[in-house]
């Protein structure tokens, strides 16, 4: 039987509080992420922030979704021209219920890695490799992996992000281990989140030009799927 | 094979029945949800209620989603303050299809209990503990636990509330059984609510900034991964 | 291998064309639906229908959703006063992709029924019983019996009506063998449709009177679970 | 172990690269894609495309949905007069990291090929077939099938297309291999997509028809469910 705390204030509860003392006392992150999204828009009044954190022992891991951006095409509609993520954030423990914001370490999930996270087995592992600078003359300075293994007995992963840098010949590494419940609050909004980082959403909820309520029914017209017009 | 009834009005006809009588009668509950529901929101005029109410021969329990709460930032937008939850009603019975709304138990749950209730496997159990006062001078005053634990032969699980009271000296234990078919209503109104009530939808169905009409395309743009800003 | 068929026209795109020769050619079916809908508002003119539907030999199965409906409650909301269904009509054939409309069946789904029909193991079947008449003086003249049995390999499943009536003395039953792929689709269409047939999408999605943008932050509030407020 | 790269240039990284410069590059292609749009919708300027790449070897695939019609029907309100579907979009490969996007090949799954494709096990396959000029004076001059068969220990899934032109005889084949974190990302969005490409998200979300805010409550009003006005 899995039992989340006795009679002791619960794993969440203990996380929610940490979380509102962090929020109030440590402006810098809440500044980090509002810099990191006026990047991504320069309207950033409007702008909602949500995220999943649990905080461990050694470390803690926050995720949150960030959206795909369209732009025009000539035809006058728009598409996606970058895709969204899910982004998983590392900050150390530096003590009790203590997190260091400032070394906190980002991996930015893209949609094939999602579905890589969303649909793994009870017993096995993924990884990932990213090079923040790949195109640029920075490239293979800085290596980062993110990888997920089983805590073994379907009880749950341990998330571990490793990243070396090159030129200041360090290595961080950070490890939270994930319980089968949290895993599940991460699988379920990430498969919520994955249609919506892929821009499919606003394709299928578009609904105003696909059926103007001006527009004469069509009843009669063959169905010319644009599948046959090669 | 399972049969929900023979010929007879089946359970969630009764129910439905039950809860119209219960709704025009008991006035009592219906102030008590709206009073809850004035703490959380001053203008509910436009608020909307809806819950899964299964009822049982000793004892109902009625489900509803409890939205977060957002707070503006520095920058301008906002994010999540608070978590929603997924609110638990049990309701003892005082006779055949009667219920005493008096005598209600309620449980919330949190995202991260969502989740170990939504992976919960057939044959597996799961139990959370609450403790209403934590961070106040009556800290363990009041204990709640909830438990759900299978019925057997895949057919349902018990869902278990117990609320010890150390200054009144009473523990108040509720139980109702759950089949697989309202388990799975359960779970699957519980996985649609879990991103809402950890307010990603919002987050991710707000359009409106990320793509603003009257900005320019950005097709030409590198992709500055927020991963890479460090 | 599962082959739907071999290039010949295949089982989807018959059941479009039937469908687009039935809807132009039935108007008496098209009405029958309207008239239906037309019971539960008055205010048609925007209301949309969508359905799924498969055509089988001896008889056609047509599913589709319908809304809850919500009434005003005393303190300004509204709350669901009547849970949507997921409507199953059937069909018999008169003759080679026809069918006669006159003689279809009908049977409502309540959420838990969904929730039994989606949670079907490939092995299960699950039976549902319903009187239309239950609270009137003509309870138990007309008994109805939804059965979903496997068609056995994980192939699909079969899905039977039986209409008793003891007036007319006579017994109807239609039966629609369905294809694992098409009960994918209803289970899919069904889990989308739960949580809006019983109204938690409007709770959930309803934010602008959870976080109205003309009020102030609250962020250093005491969160009050409700939960507490015994 | 699943390792998506080795400090190389992840796939999808890659993809994304490609995309970019195909976008810009390949004015064919997006013009076809705007042109088979405009068949389908003459007010193309809110139209929005999202679709999901991946580029292998051999092959591109490209999936995006496409959104069903809706007609108006005579009681004022409207229905599906045709489903959407979920394009797929074969490129063969001319080079490293070159497509050749004049020798496309598509296939537009139906609703109930989209649920075979969901539904499809680890060790399962499926196979499709389409005649792009059914019902036309060239039925049987170009026959098209689409076969999803495993790679084989879980790792995903080859997905196939034949098109064989009879007047031409010709034969194009194309295979794109992917793994289980593609497809993943395909189930997600698929799921996601099929109750909209059936129109049910309009029907469940179209509220203000079905609770006009300036309608009565109508609370003690029996349950007159459809089902039994036959």
């Amino acid at each position: 039987m899995l039992r989340l705390s006795r009679f002791l204030p619960s794993a969440s509860r203990r996380g929610l509080d940490l979380k509102d003392a962090l929020w109030s006392g440590s402006l810098t992150f809440q500044q980090a992420v509002s810099t990191s999204a006026a990047n991504l828009d320069e309207n950033s009044s409007g702008k909602k922030f949500a995220s999943y954190t649990v905080f461990k022992g050694k470390a803690a891991l926050s995720v949150h979704p960030i959206l795909p951006s369209f732009s025009k095409v000539e035809s006058g509609g728009s598409r996606v021209n970058r895709n969204g993520s899910v982004m998983l954030t590392f900050f150390p423990a530096v003590g009790q219920r203590k997190y260091d914001y400032t070394k906190k370490q980002l991996f930015a999930l893209s949609p094939t890695e999602v579905g890589s996270l969303i649909s793994l087995g009870p017993a096995e592992s993924c990884e990932f490799f990213h090079d923040p600078s790949m195109k640029s003359s920075h490239e293979g300075q800085v290596k980062k992996s993110l990888s997920i293994t089983p805590l073994g007995s379907d009880s749950g992963y341990f998330v571990n992000i490793t990243v070396l840098n090159n030129v200041e010949k360090t290595t961080d590494r950070l490890s939270v281990p994930i319980t089968k419940g949290e895993f599940a609050v991460m699988r379920t909004a990430l498969s919520f989140a994955l249609p919506h980082i892929m821009g499919w959403d606003q394709v299928l909820t578009n609904h105003h030009t696909t059926a103007p309520p001006v527009s004469k029914p069509r009843v009669e017209r063959p169905h010319p799927d644009s599948e046959w017009e090669k």
